[in-house]
C-alpha cells in the first residue's frame, strides 16, 4: 500500500517549502553575512513531511518514549520545589555537576572537580556552540570528519571559524556487502596533510552520527599525537557514550589517554543518556584552563539552563551508579538494532552495522524509484539522496533523513546512495516500519 | 546585629574570586579575543556572595517562590507524556506559539501569526543573543540606553558588533529627592548623534531594568521615527510586559505604534511572567522577514527549547485569557513593591519608585560605611558601587547589585551612589529584609 496524497497536500507541501527554504533578504533589513546564507535545515524538511504524509518517522533521532519513570518522578519532583524552578548558577546546579563527577570520574581514569571542570550546557549542541565561541577567532580553522553531525558547520563559521574537511572512508566495497562501522576509516595522513597555522581544534564525534564507528584506542591515539604535534585543541562530541553495542566491552575516551585530558573537551547529553531530547541538558567536562572558556560564552549565550531538568538528570546519573540502567538500554536498545537490521538483510540491501549510537546507514543504490517520479523543487537544490528518502517517505511510509546533509556540498556525491534511520523508537513502529519497508522489494534491482 | 564572618570564609570568598575573576589565558590554548576579555560577571560575585553571608538576597532577580500552582502541575503533566519530553520544533511548540499569538494579538493590536511571527527561545537571554547573530556583521553598530541589561553588551560583541552608548538621565536633583522612573530621560537629539552609517539596531528595555522606566507613547513614538529616519531595527526587550504599576493602565508596546511592527522584534521572558526564572522559556515577535534571522541563529545555537516547560507556560498564557492573572500577581508586587520601599522612605534615602519591574534603585550617597573597611582587591577594578554592595551584603545582611554593571567602563561614576534592590521575594523575607535595613539608620550622614 502506498501512501497517496491529495493534490491539496502537496500544494501545502509546496508552500511550506517555499516559504523556509529560502532566507531571502527582506527589502532592507539585512541579515547578517554569517547567517544570510544559511538554508533550510533537513530537519524542518523531513520532520513536518513525515508527520504530513503519515510516514514512521525514523528520521529525526527522537525517541517515541520517554525517559525512565523514576527520572521522569524526579523532573516532577523538581518542579513542586520553589528553588529548582528558578535560575540555576550559570556553571549547572552542583547536584548534577556532583552526580556527573561520580559518573565521570571513573569513565575518564581522573578524578574530576564539578567546581572547574564541569560546565552544564543548554544540550550538547550549546556546549559545541559555546566552545566554538569560546576558542575561535576569524579565520581559524576547524578540522572536521565528513560526514559531520550537520550543527558543526554553522556552529564554526557563525563564530568566524572555518570548517575544514577530512573524509572518513567506507570500505571500497560497502555497496555490496554490509559492513562494521569500525571498517569506516579515517587516513590519519589526510588528517594531518589539513593542518595550517590557523587550525585551532579538531572535533571528533565517537560514537559517530551517522555512521556508528566508535573510535578505538588506536585510532584516538592517532588523533590525540596529531593534535599534540600542532597543538590543537580536541573536541569530542560523545553525546552517544551509553550506547555502544557487543563485542565493544568499554568505550574508548580520548581525554583519558596520555595526556590528551589537558587539551581536550568531551560533550555529552542527558537528552541521549536519558530519552529525553527535548529536556536540552547536556555538559561539557575539560581541564579548568579550556572549559572556562567554553562557560564564559555560555554564560552570555544561554546564561543558564533549565533547573527542573537538570534535577531529574542528576537523579538519573545517581541512580546509574548503583544500578545497571544504561546496561539495560544498551540491551533494549540492541534488540532493536536486530528488528531495523533485519529488514535490510532480507531485502539485501547493504548497510553498515553500528558499534554505538542509533542510527542505521543503509546503501540505496539498489532501490530504483519510478523514473517520472515528481519531486518537489526544493529538491533540485540539494543532494541526489533527498529525493530518495522524499520518495521513501512518501511512497513507501518510513521517513529516514539524506546523510549529505552531513557532507559538505562538493562531497554531497558520496552520500548520494545512502539513507540514515533511526532505531530509537519503540519495538511496535519499529515493526510496522519494517512491514513497510518489505514492499521495497519490488523496487530492488536485481 | 551585624552578620560576623570568619577569615576561614573570608579566605574562601578570596579563593573565590581569584580563581574566577581572571579568565587569563592558559600557556597555550588562546581564547576566542571576542571572549577573552569577559570579566566574572556581577551576579556570580554576589550571589555565593548572598549565600556565603547568609545575607537575603535581594541582588539577582529571582522569585523565592515558584510559578503558580496550576502551571506547575501542567509542567508535570507534561513530563508525564511521551511527546512534551521530546525535541520541540525549533520555532517552538505549537501550542505555545498559539497561546503567544492568543495572549499577544491584542497587544499588539494586530492578529500575529503563530507560524511566522513568534520564535520560543531558551530564554529572553537568547533571544537577544540569535537577534544579534542574525542581523550583525562585524562593526556592525547597536545603540543602547545606559544603564543597560548587562548581558546586551557581550551579546553585541560576540557577534562582532560594536555598542554604542546613549544615557537615560536621572533629574538633576534625584539624590536629593524620590523620584519616580518616568523622570529618567532619553534625551532624542543625544541619541540621534549617536548613529553612523553602521548603526543597525537600537534596543529599547521596557520596564526597564534597573530603573523601572516603562517609556510612555510619545517617548516611544520619538524612538521609532528616528529608526525610520535611518532605517534601523528596533529590538525592545519587554520581559517585564506584565508587571507595570498603577496609574499606568496600559503597557505601551512601540511594535503597535505607527508603522514600526515592520521594524520590531519584541522580546517577552515566560519566567518573568510565570515566576519561574530557571525554565530558560522566552520569545521573540516581530514580522517574519526580521524573525526568519533571529530564527535561522537559533536554530544553530540552541536547536530547540526546553519542552515540558514550553507546555506549561502555554497553559499558563492559555488562563491568562480567562482569568485575571497578570492583574493579580501585579497587585501582589505592588504590596511587595511598598513593603520594601517604606524603609528607604523611613530612612530618608532617596530612590526611583519604579513604574514596572520588581526592582528599586537606591540613591547611597547619604549612607558611610566605615573609612577603615576592609574590601577584597577583587573589588579595586570595580566600580564604587561594588563597594557599598559588598559592604550592605556582610554587614546589613542584606544583598543587593551594583549598577555600574549597567553602564560601560567610563560611566561607572554615574553609578556610583545606587544600589538595585529587588522585591520579586515573599513578603517574610522583604520584611525581614527591612528590619535589617532599618540598621542602616546609624550610618547615615545627616
Amino acid at each position: 500500500m502506498f501512501l497517496r496524497v491529495s493534490s491539496r497536500r502537496l500544494v501545502g507541501l509546496n508552500r511550506f517549502f517555499h516559504s523556509t527554504s529560502n532566507l531571502m533578504s527582506a527589502p532592507r533589513f539585512t541579515p547578517a553575512s554569517r547567517v544570510a546564507s544559511f538554508d533550510t535545515d533537513v530537519w524542518s524538511i523531513f520532520t513536518p513531511l513525515a508527520a504530513e504524509t503519515k510516514a514512521i518517522n525514523l528520521g529525526q533521532g527522537f525517541m517515541n518514549f520517554g525517559p525512565p519513570a523514576f527520572v521522569q518522578e524526579a523532573a516532577k519532583h523538581a518542579i513542586d520545589q520553589v528553588e529548582s524552578n528558578q535560575y540555576s548558577h550559570p556553571r549547572g546546579r552542583i547536584r548534577l555537576r556532583n552526580a556527573l563527577a561520580a559518573s565521570y570520574s571513573p569513565e575518564f581514569g581522573r578524578e574530576l572537580n564539578p567546581e572547574t571542570e564541569i560546565i552544564v550546557t543548554a544540550g550538547a549542541n550549546e556546549a559545541i556552540f559555546a566552545t566554538f565561541a569560546g576558542f575561535l577567532d576569524e579565520g581559524s580553522e576547524v578540522i572536521c570528519m565528513e560526514p559531520f553531525f550537520d550543527q558543526y558547520i554553522p556552529n564554526i563559521t557563525m563564530n568566524g571559524g572555518k570548517p575544514v574537511y577530512v573524509p572518513l572512508r567506507a570500505p571500497a566495497d560497502s555497496s555490496e556487502r554490509t559492513v562494521s562501522s569500525h571498517e569506516w576509516r579515517l587516513d590519519i595522513d589526510e588528517l594531518r596533510s589539513k593542518i595550517t597555522s590557523k587550525t585551532k581544534i579538531i572535533i571528533i564525534n565517537t560514537p559517530h552520527n551517522p555512521i556508528g564507528k566508535v573510535f578505538d584506542e588506536e585510532e584516538l591515539m592517532a588523533i590525540g599525537k596529531v593534535a599534540e604535534e600542532h597543538d590543537l585543541i580536541i573536541l569530542t562530541d560523545e553525546v552517544y557514550d551509553r550506547l555502544y553495542y557487543p563485542p565493544l566491552k568499554k568505550f574508548p575516551r580520548i581525554a583519558s589517554l596520555a595526556n590528551f585530558w589537558e587539551r581536550t573537551i568531551t560533550v555529552g547529553s542527558g537528552g541521549k543518556s536519558f530519552a529525553a531530547t527535548g529536556w536540552r541538558v547536556g555538559w561539557l567536562i575539560g581541564p579548568e584552563h579550556l572549559v572556562k572558556y567554553s562557560f564564559a560564552a555560555q554564560t552570555r549565550v544561554v546564561f543558564c539552563v533549565n533547573s527542573p531538568c537538570q534535577e531529574a538528570i542528576a537523579a538519573g546519573l545517581e541512580a546509574s551508579l548503583v544500578k545497571p540502567i544504561f546496561q539495560e538500554q544498551t540491551d533494549e536498545y540492541l534488540k532493536k538494532r536486530g528488528i531495523l537490521s533485519a529488514v535490510f538483510d532480507k531485502l539485501k540491501l547493504p548497510y553498515t552495522v553500528p558499534e554505538g549510537a542509533y542510527f542505521i546507514l543503509v546503501n540505496t543504490a539498489k532501490i530504483s524509484y519510478p523514473k517520472d517520479y515528481k519531486f518537489p523543487e526544493l529538491l533540485d537544490s540539494r543532494g541526489e539522496d533527498f529525493k530518495m528518502c522524499y520518495w521513501l517517505t512518501k511512497e513507501i511510509g518510513v521517513c529516514s533523513i539524506p546523510p549529505s546533509e552531513f557532507y559538505v556540498k562538493e562531497h554531497w556525491p558520496l552520500a548520494k546512495d545512502f539513507a540514515r534511520f533511526a532505531f530509537c523508537k519503540t519495538d511496535d513502529v519499529l515493526n510496522e516500519a519494517v512491514k513497510r519497508l518489505e514492499k521495497l522489494e519490488q523496487y530492488i534491482k536485481k
